[in-house]
């Protein structure tokens, strides 16, 4: 017998949208909603109504030059042989902007005036009428259209409004939000995290991405774990916004009271669809106000903000939801899908030869860093079981195609450098933007063998010959032309606490000592290293507690040893002294980049290896520690 | 002997630009700016550095799940055949976001634990190490790269940047920008407009490109015709802020003091540049403070802020300009053009079958609404004479690609239904945007005829026919698949002013009592009935006083009449009844759309000609007045 049963519906997504709008259409939600607002403030705003001049523009007969007025007429034939005298009863000084009144009806440029005694002029020109007059309506006449309904307001725009005399114009009202942050476990950026402590920040993206959108946003103060404070909360909200979003306790934990407040205060639509990440979602209404509970998870929150939230943004006010861009690019790697669930998958993407590829860009819904990265989004459909490699995909974009194509692919073994390299490279007056994918020195080879990687770093030792990468790259990349760069020599060694408090100086001491350990994931160099390690000393992998435990960088295996949740891993120098822990060296290893030939002419990747010369890129390296770049930008090997 | 000397220098704009620079880098006014700022207040600002995680996320081993930690070594080989019991001592409960404390090491889903008397539970199944447990630094490590230098801030970085426990980032500084209107004939929008007085909009323009493009702005009160009242306003200005914009006052004119106060008070660079609009421009320094004096017209103002104000806004935090859109469009008419001016046009743009069309909106400094029209800016170098029609120019673009592409264009004959029919284009699902030349009836068939306009509005009487535009079609685009679509039927008559106090009913009234005209250029279908109407009643055009005082609209004729400059105008009665006035009616009108088949099919030409169906639209077009929509929508004759 389960004691927590699952309450969640799951209804399909599209399902739960048509109950959804059902409910939202009821209260009659996406009726446009419109306000007023003074022209001065009305910058990005959108009309709700045409716009139609109140006065014309310009709303006299204005001198469009420095010069006198004069009446055409008075000039008649006047020419340099027969010059027209006028007395200053027949013409009027005027400067640009200033009224011509009656009698005058043209303009002389003050340049052909030539002033004579007692005031009067001689001009040697005739004029023709109106000339260098911008006449009553010239630019815009009373009652014709400014600017049509739907029309999103520029600067220029504003001018031409209050030029026509208008002050005030009608626009489609934005929403006033509430975000409801809920859970004891939230505290404000900037304290200390004590475990089980969660920093609210989900607030701010929400926040950003609303106001982004077109909202007004109110964040409500974190509400503690407690159904009565969540209901006062809501009930508040409801009376003064026009959308509520709860963030977090929309799940089945023992504290999610999200579903029985709402379901108490007002009326539950949905609450679980199937979507991955984003399942427990709810949807509700308190009276007619829109209540979104999101999930707590960064991603899933977003995520759901995403597929519920921004409708109702732009539903509030009549207005059309903006279109997605999408680009078809090609899937680096498998991914699997529950069938009957939506999955949205982040990705990022790189223009690698004539390829786009699109290459998951971490998963866990808590990973913000994810996000960060994610350059598209692709939607794995209910119906599906997930996309095979090389399969075309459809992807929404969420960068601009310029900063995708600006985007040097590097997929490979990890080292910090990377990082170093990543912010030189964005600095430059023509930013290229390093994503880099830390899968492994082998996964970095397989990765450019299929064209999906501009280079990839990589420190693989073959036993036999003592000599780094060169035996993989002919065994897995002979056909490849291809130079192989070396970026540096580094210091692996075994990563401890500071003080190495339990002396570890070999793989002998971690057995002897039943101490744990962290490895790294098969395929990566440093695997490669401690399994040649423990083969020479005799040694076999089960008899180290936490062999099987495996981190994807060697900063996650310092984090774990930092953490106290391992006592030793293998891993770089630069990574322990990173997090000020203790380092023993075990071997220098080499760390070069592989760089198929079709590559090296690429602007991005030639800003990349012209960086392997640059003083102050080579001085912030060895500020790192355990790097020797002796051989820094040599060619070891090439084919 | 010339009295008022012209002191622009007007240099070259290269030249100009040289001497700016040098002066800027004197005072090293491009060195990069920085300042700390909130994540929470970071939204849309530019990192100066790069930033690194503070600490890692999770900052401790986190449940991923809802249920219960354990030692995953308790579980063992756990299964449904023989399930392992665990006592309360030997597992913790832990909701979502929970911590994992020693010497717990993974975590049970809640949908797997069964619960038994004493708080015991059972489980069937193995763990592994860490399971369902977000590690610590799973999503980020401590010092990682969160956000490169340069990367512009979104939420999900907001949200990236607290996680990883920075609440405060270095971003580029904004420059604070003083502008100062000057000018004693300014007066607040929303006041009633005496002749020479002008409504204060430029610096609500101004500031409103200058915030879009990072500064921060002041607009100063206006400055009344004072050189004093100036002066204390710059030297105040040049202490409080990082740059300053003068507007008006910087040309020739008796009242245009920027020149000399800012002579006295700083240093003039530039005084003069051989650009057009924008030659006045005045490019100076109060200390370090640069002050750019920008002339008085809006598009002079305007554009002299696009080539050096907003060098200035970028230059100061050292970022480099956006890159401006350019496309390649083909000239619809001929530009003629200054050599030794480097010429700026504001053109339309409109996608007319394959073709790109560029063509000029309108012109003169003073009329913002050509800018409001305009989709792009073309630069005739002043190296050149001009462009040809037909020529292939380079055109930076104002709106996107999308919008352009939106664009339907109508070439030909005004009336003031085509800006109704704007309208409802613009608020369907998918907005259409109308762009409509007004160059008479003859100047749109000529542009259909050169393929550069969609349609084209025509009320071309044929004299000997008494047929409407047929005979002009046959003549003029006789090789072309069309169909005469009709629009409506107007009456055409004498606009007067309220009461026609001068009591017109014909020409020859206008000749007997001595009225002045305003006419409408040639080859408009109104200027035509003015003729045929002249010669049936036997008069010369010699005897109307004005016949040569051209206008371009019904609606600039009717301005005309209402600001009293003339007395009568031929025109629709929808142009009087918008402004008031009164109509003397002489004829009906057959008012024609001529649609080439090739465009019959064009999205954009289907959602205008079904609008010729639309109830509401055709009562809207009652309501202006004058109109009989008898055959509106019927087709008068196809080819």
């Amino acid at each position: 017998m389960k004691t927590n049963s699952v309450y969640l519906s799951n209804k399909p997504l599209s399902e739960a949208r048509e109950l959804w709008h059902q409910a939202l259409n009821a209260c009659e939600f996406f009726a446009p909603k419109t306000t007023h607002i003074a022209v001065d403030d009305a910058l990005g705003e959108t009309t709700a109504k045409p716009v139609y001049a109140h006065h014309s523009s310009p709303t006299y007969n204005a001198s469009a030059m420095d010069g006198v007025a004069v009446r055409f007429q008075d000039l008649g034939q006047a020419s340099e042989a027969s010059p027209t005298r006028l007395s200053r009863d027949q013409y009027l000084p005027v400067n640009t902007g200033n009224s011509v009144p009656e009698p005058y009806n043209a303009v002389v440029m003050i340049e052909d005036v030539y002033k004579l005694e007692n005031d009067d002029i001689e001009l040697i020109n005739p004029a023709t009428p109106w000339q260098h007059v911008r006449t009553v309506g010239e630019d815009i006449v009373a009652t014709e259209l400014v600017v049509p309904q739907g029309h999103t307001i520029r600067p220029i725009d504003q001018g031409a409004l209050l030029a026509a005399g208008i002050t005030e114009v009608e626009i489609t009202a934005r929403p006033l939000v509430t975000i409801i942050p809920t859970g004891s476990e939230l505290i404000e950026p900037g304290s200390k995290v004590k475990p089980g402590q969660i920093i609210e920040f989900n607030s701010r993206i929400l926040a950003g991405y609303l106001s982004q959108w077109g909202a007004k946003v109110i964040v409500h103060p974190p509400v503690s774990d407690d159904p009565e404070l969540l209901e006062a909360a809501l009930l508040e909200a409801a009376k003064n916004s026009d959308i509520i979003f709860t963030n977090a306790g929309a799940s089945a934990g023992t504290k999610d009271f999200s579903r029985s407040v709402l379901g108490n205060t007002g009326e539950i639509v949905v609450h679980g669809v199937a979507i991955k990440p984003g399942k427990p979602v709810i949807l509700g209404l308190i009276g007619d106000t829109p209540v979104v509970g999101l999930p707590g998870y960064p991603i899933s929150a977003l995520l759901t903000l995403h597929l519920f939230g921004r409708e109702l943004i732009y539903g509030f006010s009549g207005k059309p939801l903006p279109e997605d861009e999408f680009c078809e690019a090609i899937m680096s790697r498998p991914m699997h899908s529950a069938m009957g669930v939506d999955q949205f998958v982040r990705v990022t993407l790189g223009q690698v030869g004539s390829k786009l590829i699109a290459t998951p860009s971490g998963k866990g819904a808590g990973s913000v860093m994810s996000m960060v990265r994610a350059d598209g989004l692709l939607t794995i459909p209910s119906g599906s079981e997930g996309i095979g490699a090389g399969e075309t995909v459809r992807i929404e974009m969420l960068r601009s195609r310029k900063e995708i194509d600006s985007t040097l692919v590097a997929i490979g073994s990890h080292d910090n450098i990377l990082d170093l390299m990543a912010n030189f490279l964005h600095r430059l007056s023509q930013p290229v933007r390093l994503s880099s994918a830390h899968v492994g020195s082998m996964g970095g080879i397989m990765a450019i063998r299929r064209g999906e990687a501009h280079f990839g770093g990589s420190h693989l030792l073959d036993e036999e010959s003592g000599e780094y990468n060169v035996s993989f790259i002919k065994r897995f990349l002979s056909d490849l032309p291809l130079k192989l760069i070396n970026l540096c020599y580094r210091e692996q060694g075994f990563i401890v606490s500071k003080g190495n408090p339990f002396d570890i100086q070999a793989f002998t001491d971690i057995i002897a000592k039943d101490l744990s350990f962290i490895n790294r994931q098969k395929g990566a160099g440093t695997r490669l290293l401690t399994d040649k390690i423990l083969r020479d000393s005799g040694l076999e992998p089960e008899q180290i507690a936490g062999y099987n435990h495996e981190e994807y960088t060697h900063m996650n295996v310092a984090a774990a040893v930092l953490s106290g949740s391992v006592d030793v891993g293998m891993g770089i120098r630069a990574a322990a002294l990173a997090l000020d822990l203790d380092f023993v060296p075990i071997a220098e290893e080499r760390y070069d980049l592989i760089v198929p030939t079709l590559f090296l002419d690429d602007a991005r990747m030639k800003a990349a290896l012209e960086l392997m010369s640059n003083d102050t890129f080579r001085s912030r390296i060895e500020d790192l520690g355990g790097y020797n770049l002796r051989n820094c930008g040599s060619v070891m090997y090439e084919q």
